[in-house]
């Protein structure tokens, strides 16, 4: 690993955050749901960024604790044509139009009728809003409030081309070893149809983590990254993987909404107080200091089942604006404008941060009884100081001060109120020069 | 027991205030006293509500811890007669006239003489003091400073008819069985001559809290309610029950000052952390956010007992006005017009709840590993929500999310912001679906 | 030990004040360094006041955990000699203007050349800072940076008339033993030239206090208090005296800059949480209320050693204002005019109500179950009160409610907000009325 004075070299901004725009661009068309092609295809591109991404098809029906893999859809096309002729509602154009898991409908239905299948925002008459009904067989239509308020009685001619049947629930799951079997996890999730911040920047923030990661040349930790659709894949995954997981997953952390440059926002897991809460915290106090932390009252992603009781996993989220906190959520407004270069790599490097922060996570205590002699050793001015010593020095007194064993390098920066990365290096000198030692790794 | 929405039903609110008023005017003129005739009639009135009521009798002399039961006292007759023949001072008309526990006088003295047996306040002109000497024999009178400062010199014919000899000091109790050998613990004094809010409000108040207790088809607990004697009361009550009392009370309330409408009070238990100090806080909260939260340190009425070092009781107080705090405390100005309907049933409901709330406070776990599936048991819409969901939803699954066996429902309802009578309503629903399981009961 | 309210009597405040000024006075034109005759005079004056300090020679050379003892420096005569002859620096006029530890030195030098060795404050152009270079040979003159910047070109005659060779550390340590081998400890420091709130004020407190703990009848605890060159001295002692001073110290102070009148601060021992830190934050909550309070981050002086990892002695600082915290700090303006007889006493004071509050500190239990009688002791009035107590039965209820065997009076007197003083006093009328026991002494 290649330390910079914050420890992380890792590509240049600018073109990080434009790569991770370009790769959503490439991913927004598609129409993702749950199940179906739309998870195949996103996938497929996901792993020309992170190929160790292996694919796992579970076929519908599959128990998974309360629940059951459902019938897999699929949709080529759908409209709807008004008493002139007009084709006024059109999937190709917006795939936002169709409820998600809408059955197949091919009618001529009176303006009335087909008002019981319309789905509008009165509140933001200009959006088409996000509708899904994955476990009760309907068919309906997204549209905006503006466009629902000038329909004309007559008979509207409504068309969807998509099945529900016996098939497979796709998901990602890339391993990348580590020294350790212990793991940290990263959760995200490609079941969106095409909006932005929520969802296409977090497959696309997790899969740049994840070729970061597979670039190091030494990992402690063992990463666990899947790609899944929210709430039904994160259940499913975990029945398949909840006694390795709980076994050996030290820190998570669920990436979704990461994509503005409006806001960072932290999450926490149920109780608050896991390694990923710590180092999330610690990242953001230095990283972004004015984040908004929001309570675990609050959540409403893939956290309500990792951080479940009897799961318990330690698992909790970085964030730019948060799902349900900005207007463009869940609309056909969470567009491509929404995401950019520099929200995108904000997150990314505040993940990146967190990561890094738990891999060079050490136990640390002093090799030595009383204060070290550091002029020996090129750590401290011959010349008695002049008044007061700089913050530099104080710093390193402040943290052999605190390096009694029982404190991981990462409780110790925030005693002293330094980030990490200025401990990691301070640390690494002062481990170089024998002035401390190293405890239990704490994997 | 009937769950109206919180889950409490029992009569209407301006009928019970107004009962409970109507029981203190017929104890307010009774002249009661640690001892004598007036405590014994005043729980004969109370036995009419709750004939639960056991009335013990303990003989002068009896020695409890470091005291012992002191004589009895009654009194027939008092005044005082002016140098020009009135009945300037008059027992039958205000029995705070005379000093508790005089002993009888008659006799004629100078108005220097008399001054030396008078009580008064000067920065309250217009009232009587409250004024007591149980434990040494002596005699006075208790009048307004106004009236006093126009005392002219002359002769004072001083009478007091009252006797003080060997007798009993008289007491209430009510056992009121429940499903567990566990207590929950009422005490409330009967010692005060004519005020109303300290102390008419208490007896009245817990007599009615009784009857709704003994009115309910089921108890988990066992309530034990005691009618005492302040101080000598208590101390007497614990030498003779403090084994079974340490044993089985997981929670008590001391019932002082329930009378006027000014204000809600809370005075902790010693340590400020037992199931009654949680439940208090967490009813008061909800029912009366603005409520006066005191220290133990300014405690004075018989948590002095229960909480003191060895004995360790969980007792805490909810109380409208607290002693020492309202102006018209200790003096002839606490009379009826201070306490209200709605001050006595504002008191009695809150109480109600802490009662009703510790009755209904379970461990409870979820049944299912990760989000139990609510759409398939009616608890949760079929349509994926548009943007947000409602805040009941978000109530129960925050409820669920804290259920991990280790957390009572009161504890959950704290965390999760909500009042424990909506917190019961929801477990219900979820306990009756099989989304949770009760742990240990925690009795 | 006379009990004069608050429990302490020892001489008159002005007297006692001034006492210590004039011992001040006497040091003050000492030049003191961590090694040589300065120190050995100083120890020499200081034991004329506290009899028991024994003086121990460590000869150079001597390892002690990181460090060695270095050579010991002596210096008679020093000056500078201007182009024109004129004596422009003299250090038999302020031993200051020769840096500590300089090399002997007898030559003309360019003004050039001259300024390498010259050490001066732009920021402080009137004072003459204080410098040392112990492990490094070099010489060097400070100067206030008024003189130098008129300093004229042409050739300078440096003179530096002193030794550094073989020899020893010099160090003064009084024994004071008590009925317990538990020890409290006090270390302050020997080892500047003339500067006095830091340092002479330090020795001149400690010396005090030694002197009014040695006139004590009786003390519980042994009293181990030392007189020592800072960091090298503590770390030589501890190197010593580390096993019996891990094992029977509970508290400990490091006295210095406590001799001005400007403020009162205390400095945390590393966790913050020792009996000496509790003491010092209840001492100064009543002595100072407006006292500051540091943080360990910013420590500078022997509790670097006391309170590193491994050694862990219960160790923090009362002080008035704090090292490098006011403008004269390390400079020859902290000169006898900052040390004042009411700033010497104050602090003083301070620290001795600490010690006399740890001597006294006791785990007291009620040895009767519910309120004692009070009347029947000659404790409380026997008329019932009018109104509410007057606070000092408050107090006095208050110590007995929380005297329940699991806490130090110490901890008491926080709970019910009193000091100390008072309540040792009220303490021991209920002891001799045999309403309290003592529990374990807690030694």
């Amino acid at each position: 690993m290649i330390n910079n004075g914050y420890g992380i070299v890792d590509g240049h901004k600018d073109s990080l955050g434009c790569d991770m725009q370009a790769l959503i661009r490439r991913l927004y068309p598609i129409c993702r749901s749950i199940t179906g092609e739309g998870v195949r295809q996103t996938i497929s591109i996901l792993k020309e960024y992170l190929s160790d991404i292996h694919v796992h098809e579970v076929p519908s029906g599959t128990p998974c604790f309360d629940w059951v893999v459902p019938k897999e859809w699929n949709i080529r096309d759908a409209y709807v044509v008004d008493p002139n002729g007009n084709k006024i509602v059109d999937f190709k154009k917006l795939n936002l139009h169709v409820v998600g898991y809408s059955i197949p409908v091919d009618k001529t239905v009176t303006l009335d009728e087909l008002q019981e299948h319309l789905y509008s925002l009165p509140d933001q008459p200009a959006a088409v809003p996000y509708v899904t009904s994955y476990y009760k067989e309907r068919w309906g239509f997204c549209i905006s409030d503006d466009q629902r308020r000038i329909l004309k009685p007559g008979m509207y001619h409504v068309y969807i081309d998509s099945d529900l049947k016996e098939g497979s629930l796709t998901y990602g799951e890339a391993i990348l070893p580590g020294e350790s079997t212990k793991e940290v996890f990263l959760s995200t999730y490609v079941c969106h149809p095409s909006m932005a911040n929520n969802e296409l920047s977090g497959p696309a923030v997790t899969a740049f983590l994840g070729r970061w990661l597979k670039s190091l040349s030494r990992r402690r930790y063992t990463y666990r990254i899947i790609f899944i659709p929210e709430t039904i894949g994160s259940i499913l995954y975990l029945s398949r993987n909840i006694e390795v997981m709980k076994r050996n997953v030290v820190a998570g952390f669920n990436v979704t909404c990461v994509g503005d440059d409006r806001a960072y926002s932290y999450l926490p897991s149920r109780e608050g107080n896991s390694l990923a809460d710590k180092v999330a915290k610690h990242v953001l106090r230095h990283h972004a200091p004015n984040y908004i932390s929001y309570s675990f009252l609050v959540r409403g992603s893939d956290e309500r089942q990792y951080c479940s009781p009897g799961v318990d996993l330690p698992v909790c989220s970085i964030m730019r604006s948060m799902y349900g906190s900005y207007p463009e959520y869940h609309t056909s407004l969470d567009d491509l404008n929404l995401v950019t270069p520099a929200g995108l790599y904000g997150a990314y490097e505040a993940l990146q941060k967190c990561l890094w922060s738990i891999e060079n996570n050490k136990f640390l205590k002093t090799a030595i009884l009383c204060e070290p002699k550091l002029d020996k050793r090129g750590l401290y001015p011959s010349v008695g100081v002049i008044k007061m010593p700089e913050q530099s020095l104080v710093d390193m007194m402040n943290l052999i001060a605190y390096a009694d064993g029982s404190r991981s390098l990462l409780d110790i920066s925030d005693i002293i109120n330094i980030p990490m990365w200025e401990a990691v290096n301070i640390a690494e000198r002062l481990l170089n020069k024998g002035v401390l030692k190293e405890e239990d790794p704490g994997v």
